[in-house]
């Protein structure tokens, strides 16, 4: 079995990044691949192959090609022992489940590319209607986060005093939201959890502009 | 610690049908009370305060509130030992999880009631714009699970000979697009699978037209 790690991604999106913050927390070295999602290279047939959604990521990990960030970070973090994403009790990984679904589903699914893409196409409209879609969703999403954080649960980080998968989505969101121009500024506990976390060096490391194409 | 289980759910809500298969294959008792979405139920005050992002379902049990379909449905599997709802072994889980999520993320998500009226709102369309974008995402993302399922770990069921998660969000995802018309006459995987699930009792009881008001 070739042991090489691969990851197959792109800078900016988000669901890349989290499973970056990931392989960085773990201190995996690995090699990644770029697939340009603005030349949809994502649909082309040799990345279908890797993963028949033809989104991104796809990680070459353990002889297999796995897909879809969250399954791969639980994975990761069953796999590695190293890794504590989740917590050691059912309801702490319930509630670090719930975290990363709210934003991983209700924020960033409906903001992926190939959703806007065709909210563009029906509504005829520009630059306007894509600015104002991610300000929504991602402003009424974040927004969500915020109140499932006012929590007793909630430490330094979305669970706790150690980073876990919800915090691995929510500093990609946060960086959406400040990409597009989303008021966070009252969302307390997003932004206090996101600037923690973007201070250590597993988060810098699989930070979108450290890892841009020249 | 009271020990009734309560669900709060709608009867055609797809996150709420999953999480009634996975109670039905339990043979768990619970009491089902309705959050009417169409009346808006689902952003009153008390049922934020259920569930903070204004969704159904939410689940009481164990002295909690749980939200989040699949985070319910994984403290199930984790917390009930007759449960079998993912699979022994990492890479199995690993797959259960990607084909929950290429239903749950990219179908379902981006088809959520929230979204589809902010569609009609700004595109100022009505019926035919509700049904052209159920049939576009619906009927591009079944497709992709088909190629997930075109695999040998694919059984009876989406994972093996035994109902996983996988099933419990493929099943409604399938009613859906009965619903809106979706073709699927070619995803033969996808239909094969339904088909099968559907004859069990469990998802027998949990169907949308079982539980439906009069």
């Amino acid at each position: 079995m070739n042991d090489e790690i691969v990851l197959f991604d792109y800078w900016r999106s988000s669901a890349s990044y989290r499973v970056r913050i990931a392989l960085e927390s773990l201190g995996l070295p690995y090699r990644r691949i770029s697939v340009d999602l603005l030349a949809g290279e994502q649909r082309a047939p040799e990345h279908r192959a890797r993963n028949p959604q033809g989104l991104v990521p796809a990680l070459m990990i353990d002889g297999q090609t796995l897909t879809q960030s969250l399954a791969i970070i639980e994975y990761l973090s069953e796999t590695r022992p190293q890794a504590r994403f989740l917590p050691a009790d059912a309801l702490g990984r319930q509630r670090v489940r719930t975290l990363s679904c709210a934003i991983a589903m209700e924020i960033h699914a409906v903001c992926n590319t190939g959703v806007i893409n065709h909210v563009l196409e029906i509504t005829g409209g520009g630059e306007e209607v894509r600015v104002g879609w991610m300000k929504k969703f991602i402003g009424d999403g974040l927004a969500a986060v915020e109140a499932l954080l006012d929590n007793p649960a909630t430490g330094t980080f979305c669970h706790g005093q150690a980073p876990t998968m919800a915090d691995f989505c929510l500093v990609p969101q946060v960086y959406n939201a400040e990409r597009w121009g989303v008021d966070i500024a009252d969302l307390s506990r997003v932004r206090r959890i996101a600037e923690t976390c973007r201070a250590l060096p597993a988060f810098q490391a699989a930070r979108p502009e450290t890892v841009k194409p020249a």
